[in-house]
């Protein structure tokens, strides 16, 4: 379609080259690596993708999209894009390329998008890019119901690798139980094709009342996603209560019990629901106690961190940390915090560039795409 | 046999009742709980079992196995022992009441046993008690070979429930290559019968050159050993290298690594055989790194703690700590340490008493057992 060529081209205009972070090797269990910031001054990234000309689309909660080149120039941002609703948590949140964008062009990009009355809800568009501009604009997906909330828009966007995508949803905070119900999508993984049309194969297509999207409920604020680079599983990472942070895989149908189980409580202390099991309900494979804030999260597959294969890394808000999962035959052998002493910033999210090297998004007003190289 | 009735009328010599400890209430994440000293003057208490009436018989490394009451008079040494190596880290180490000892009256406990020209290996006996003397004493298993070595003796004597026994050997250091040949004891869990016989169905009978009462391998020192109480499975912990502490599902036949495959590395630096996997080598469920330093752990299955039930407590040496580790489907979700702060002593050993509370030993010269209860 050559849009690649335009973009490249067109795209950039320079604002300023990010400084490099300080050239300090840091030493972790696995790897030493350095970080170097490939932009900066963006304000609350949240998230980044590839294209393949080797170029980014970053975006920014306060409703931009931005391409950053590979050196690191940046953008003005991209106009076209859909009302967005820019308070709380809400604003601008993920964005995806679709695996066949080569052929297609599309961009997906998740958002909190306005209703009636003062109410949101998450919304899921996909759009092409000409020059400075989102064109051929459909919102694919809108959460069920609008509510009025500022808060819990997940989001994460995951393709499958089957023609399908995953969205992670949040509960939106004050309708919690809604997560335990069908008839809405508070709390639950969606599972659609790139399109927006149904999956035929969705596990809850016969079930009364229930909307077709949903493939698995009982979430709280799902802010990372991925795909297992060997089983093809779905990871989800969840956003819990104070104590409540996990880590699931996500299989079609099941529930993963928020808000009656949990090994979270609520800030401040209070028992939430009604304990850590119950039949029917899934735990999950690894949670946190203190909570970290978990956000976005990757597998790694690179060839640039040999030791890092298979590893799934975890940014975090709160701890300002990054969390190596060692994970072998889906089990968290052990974990590793990196990065809390060396950055120090929040971290919004962490995936796994093109070149096998990682990409973090720090969350500030001054926020900034940083990337992660061997030391040698 | 009436030795029970003996037992508790003769053994006991009151040496000195031990004090208490603070009664503050220590809050963990689970429960809130108290500390008590049931007796503290112990050298290096090492293994602790319980008798039907509700005494104690703990191990001191140096060679005494002592009876405890459930008020915490300890008796004067026993008499009867066999020659124990009391050097490094050998010495008088685990023992276990018989699942059947109503009736059989057997205690087992495993020692450094002397051999030729200042060599020495674990060995395990069983006798019965009489007043104050051990008899009817009998060698049930002694590893092969014997070799000069101070340390990596394991180990712990865990019941399997069939009328058979496993017990966790060492590496004994100087001989880590052993671990991965099966023409001797080192670096393996052995299964024998409770008289010393070989079980039918133990896994290496037709492995020509395999010493028949091999069950695992692979192995460093293991110092941990438990059924897991709903599978049956049995649980070990192994004290690693620097940074290589690990739990296990030992599973017959099975090859754990040590020391081709490995998290840890040597003391001061320097990698340890190949790597992390190898086909045909099992990964360990956990680890730590940096290393605890792990010894003795037990699921917890009583009815004081009900939000511990099903949890695996592990005592750990350098760090000090009793770590909780929250257990489903045989995947840790999440780790607490404990008592580094308020206990700040090395931790040999934890173990579940008949009354549901949990019993600790710390390794000092003045070592204490110590006993954990709800707080109300």
């Amino acid at each position: 379609m050559g849009l690649r060529t335009l973009c490249a081209t067109a795209l950039i205009t320079a604002v300023a080259l990010a400084p490099a972070l300080s050239a300090k090797t840091i030493e972790s269990e696995r790897a030493e690596f350095k970080l170097s910031t490939i932009a900066d001054d963006l304000k609350n990234p949240w998230g980044l993708t590839f294209l393949p000309d080797g170029s980014m689309l970053v975006t920014e909660r306060v409703g931009n999209i931005r391409r950053v080149s590979a050196n690191g120039e940046v953008s003005e941002p991209l106009s076209g894009l859909p009302d967005i609703v820019v308070k709380g948590q809400g604003g601008l949140l993920d964005i995806a390329t679709d695996p066949d964008y080569a052929n297609n062009g599309y961009v997906y990009f998740s958002y909190s998008e306005p209703g009636e009355n003062d109410t949101n809800s998450t919304a899921l568009a996909r759009a092409r890019i000409d020059g400075q501009t989102l064109v051929d604009l459909e919102v694919i997906f809108s959460q069920k119901p609008k509510v009025k909330s500022n808060a819990h828009f997940g989001s994460r966007i995951v393709f499958k690798g089957d023609g399908t995508l995953f969205l992670t949803l949040g509960d939106r905070y004050s309708r919690m139980d809604d997560a335990q119900t069908l008839d809405n999508h508070h709390g639950k993984v969606i599972r659609i094709n790139t399109d927006g049309s149904v999956p035929a194969d969705n596990p809850f297509l016969q079930t009364e009342g229930a909307l077709p999207e949903i493939w698995s409920y009982g979430h709280r604020n799902m802010q990372g996603g991925t795909i297992h680079p060997e089983t093809g599983e779905f990871w989800s990472g969840e956003h819990g209560a104070q104590g409540g942070d996990e880590i699931n895989i996500d299989r079609a149908g099941v529930n993963y019990g928020w808000p009656v189980i949990t090994y979270g409580e609520n800030y401040g202390g209070g028992k939430i629901g009604e304990g850590f099991k119950k039949a029917g309900m899934e735990a999950p494979i690894y949670y946190w106690l203190p909570s970290l804030a978990t956000a976005g999260l990757t597998f790694y597959s690179g060839d640039k961190f040999p030791d890092w294969q298979g590893d799934l890394f975890v940014a975090s808000l709160r701890a300002e940390t990054l969390s190596r999962l060692d994970i072998e035959n889906g089990r968290v052998l052990h974990e590793e915090r990196m990065l809390s002493d060396e950055l120090g910033e929040r971290i919004r999210h962490v995936t796994q560039g093109p070149d096998g090297y990682l990409y973090l998004l720090t969350d500030q007003g001054d926020g900034k795409i940083i990337r992660l190289t061997p030391s040698d």
